[in-house]
């Protein structure tokens, strides 16, 4: 790259203050050590440049670099990491770097629905749908420290939301999940949660709690 | 890679023969020119090699190379193109990548479920969500020969099932969707049917109208 593109690079990330997919947007730039403008969106008042950046879905996160915008939440994380290849987090194996993206996919589709089903519905079949999904994750991690192996990886910060959602989400509804069925998740969740770009940049957890209290609510009107 | 490595190298690829899932595969390893095994499932008796190789989803495609197991299509193409570099499917730019991977995601996440929604339930109302997905695809195509632009690349594979299935589907469905409403998309689905490594491997038209007349009639039984 010439000095000169260097000079007019800008990075602006559109998130919320809450999402955990903006989140991990957070996270990999602060590992990369990119200079970004953060924009909170409002999304019930989504601001122009929003809807003009991510015309298709009009969500956040989107990343904008130097005027062109990715969207994705993964998309984002890879692009980001072949721009910036500092502090790598994929693998450069083809095999490994599958795991990663299988295991980004696995929470994405299936992880957060089942936790969200849960949140929303309760019962007695969604919470086992949702502890097997928990005990494949568990089983990801025996013989490692992260599920990026030494150091945290792509599948860490796409894992991450659980380190401080799901303390959230069982504070609300008053279910325990992760606790000692799970040794290598919840072990994960403190030394993950003690890196110091992750625990800088955590959303304000009593904001969390407040916001989700709500929408329970809003799913359980009679409690 | 070593001349024992290479030598040694075993690819199997786990689908039906109906997939479009797994058809993208066998277009990317044809594309390579890569010899592999190719073991068609029968999903109503899955094999232990299916179960062993992807005990999460136990579901096809599955790509074992050397004895490695990849699952999940997406991951498969990513891998295959990574670890075969001639005719590459991906761009090299990060940026380029990234569009295509989200094209990918939107085919899958999108696109496919709101044509299912159609074949399922019928109903103006999820015609037009179709209809609204096609514009958007007809709208990505614009001064490009291929969604890769002069070459087929891996959003070609990944949409490629339209230019087989959409047909079956009208078909069975005496809906007509892919009409003079999408010039770009239809003369995209003349192109890409012609090029040989694809039309060589479809599978059977009248054999996929059966399976999905029957499928039909399962969902509409008073037709």
């Amino acid at each position: 790259m010439s000095k000169e593109t260097r000079m007019a690079e800008e990075v602006k990330l559109l998130k919320t203050w809450s999402s955990p997919f903006g989140l991990r947007i957070v996270w990999a730039l602060k590992l990369k050590g990119i200079e970004y403008e953060s924009i909170d969106e409002d999304l019930s008042n989504k601001s122009p440049l929003l809807l003009h950046s991510n015309p298709i879905y009009k969500k956040i996160p989107v990343l904008i670099h130097n005027g062109k915008p990715i969207s994705e939440s993964v998309v984002i994380l890879e692009y980001i990491d072949q721009t910036w290849t500092q502090n790598p987090i994929l693998p450069q194996h083809p095999f490994e770097k599958a795991r990663q993206r299988f295991w980004a996919k696995f929470n994405d589709n299936k992880l957060i629905p089942s936790v969200w089903s849960v949140f929303v519905n309760e019962g007695k079949e969604k919470e086992e749908a949702l502890l097997e999904n928990l005990k494949l994750v568990e089983e990801e991690l025996k013989g490692k420290r992260f599920f990026g192996g030494d150091k945290i990886g792509l599948v860490d910060l796409v894992f991450g939301w659980l380190a401080n959602l799901m303390g959230v989400f069982e504070e609300v509804t008053g279910l325990k999940l992760i606790d000692d069925r799970f040794p290598l998740l919840s072990a994960w969740i403190l030394e993950f949660s003690e890196i110091p770009i992750i625990k800088d940049n955590w959303p304000s957890h009593d904001k969390l709690v407040v916001k989700y209290r709500a929408l329970h609510q809003k799913f359980h009107p009679l409690k």
